[in-house]
């Protein structure tokens, strides 16, 4: 694996490969399974695969855990080396944001929904980064976890509409043995936290096992919200049913949907969702 | 010449081409001798060269000239087979912006001076399209002319920060036998209207010949505004100069500095600029 620090470093090393279509998997490090299964995907598809480890500052809030999020570069080497990644980006933010920066890329709307309402700023420096690294990659698939629904939505728009021709390619949520949806942040989590964090998927689950009762989605959504909120030990920021396709208001299950929410545990963010397809109705 | 009308065609027509390096100028049509010398430094750098004609909406502002902009495009085609131009990509405005389009690019700080002060949201949607156009084409090199002075660093910069491998060339304003700068605006003007917007580039002339006089820069561009403000029949916008690398301000020519103009002659907006040189002094 060759491991790239700096834009030339990698522009040098892509541009070196003969390749027919390069597969390109962002992370932000503190790898997982679900990391390993974008990357899985990757190898599937494209004959050249490129991983980025970098944890975006323009992605945090200022009151939000960018200090604090895990890093840990010499086992996510030694993951992706085991996995037989091709290259390696590991830039310095300095790299990416040289003093002086001042672009700002934005989807003003589908940002200020869901986790965009909670976290201002997030998405654009989603879009930020990933403009940069499309532009300096120009990879022809880039993949993305489900368990980050609103981005792969918002990556899709962004793509689209800046006219990059690159396929995103979203893979399924990898959940832990009792359910719980793989994320770094996980490890900030006790062994009671992470008990009382089921409630999450557990209340996704029984969303979805009532769509074959009743297609109102507003009551279903309301209901759920009540179970979180009644939970123990947990803070509920959001839960809400939406169009899957583009995350705009739906009431009844019509077509596809997407169930999501974002709960604390003490400090800890958990995001989470489960799609409610019409296909499985009757 | 080939005339694309769709990101497809011009996908298809420049993958078709087998060339080294593809030299872009992006036109709002209305072509003049200004775009023509962008074309003939195009010809001179590139194998192969695109010229796009598309009048933007979104970089003119609701209280702008976007339906009176001067659009004749059986004139620019003629103008352009005879330049020898091998590609036109002439759009429809659905075809850059599809329905439900949102994605915004901005560069706050140095879009709110100088023209993006009294044109708010002008090289938000200069920065949005061309992005578009250098994702589509993905040119070797663009081209741009000096009358436009802040959207050429504007362009550097968003080239720069984003990364793409572009150059961008900033090519000489070409100018009337008066003076007077080539804008296809300028057929805004009546012949009195035409000889009172000479002021302009008249005032730009004599602050770059008291330069060697006074390296006082403030004092300068104070002088030219009072030469402006007391002209005959022109209202002024803003004379500024400043740095001319990054716009900043600047108290003394130290180094190269810009001179920066923009004045209403009736109804039509005119800019002009000029550039202030240390090497010239002693």
């Amino acid at each position: 694996m060759l491991i790239a620090r700096t834009i030339e470093e990698l522009r040098n090393t892509i541009a070196s490969r003969s390749y027919k279509s390069l597969g390109f998997v962002p992370t932000m490090g503190a790898l997982h399974e679900g990391h390993l299964s974008l990357i899985q995907k990757a190898f599937e598809q494209n004959d050249l695969v490129v991983v980025s480890v970098f944890v975006n500052p323009t992605q945090f809030g200022p009151n939000e855990d960018f200090d604090k999020y895990p890093r840990n570069y010499s086992r996510d080497i030694e993951i992706l080396q085991t996995a037989g990644v091709h290259i390696l980006f590991l830039p310095e933010i300095e790299t990416m944001y040289p003093l002086g920066h001042e672009v700002e890329i934005r989807l003003p709307k589908i940002s200020s929904i869901l986790c965009g309402k909670f976290r201002p700023g997030h998405f654009d420096g989603v879009a930020l980064i990933l403009t940069k690294f499309f532009n300096i990659l120009r990879p022809n698939k880039a993949y993305f976890g489900q368990k980050d629904y609103q981005q792969t939505i918002i990556v899709k728009k962004l793509v689209e509409q800046l006219f990059w021709e690159i396929e995103i390619v979203v893979c399924p949520t990898v959940r832990d043995e009792d359910g719980l949806a793989k994320s770094s942040r996980n490890q900030y989590l006790s062994a009671q936290e992470r008990k009382n964090a089921l409630i999450l998927y557990q209340t996704l689950l029984w969303v979805a096992s009532q769509v074959s009762v009743s297609r109102d989605l507003k009551f279903l959504a309301e209901q759920a919200r009540q179970r979180l909120i009644s939970a123990p030990s947990i803070k509920l920021e959001y839960f809400e049913i939406l169009r899957a396709r583009d995350l705009e208001p739906i009431d009844f299950l019509v077509e596809n949907a997407i169930a999501l929410g974002a709960i604390y545990v003490n400090n800890t963010r958990l995001i989470d969702n489960i799609l409610l397809t019409v296909e499985n109705l009757n």
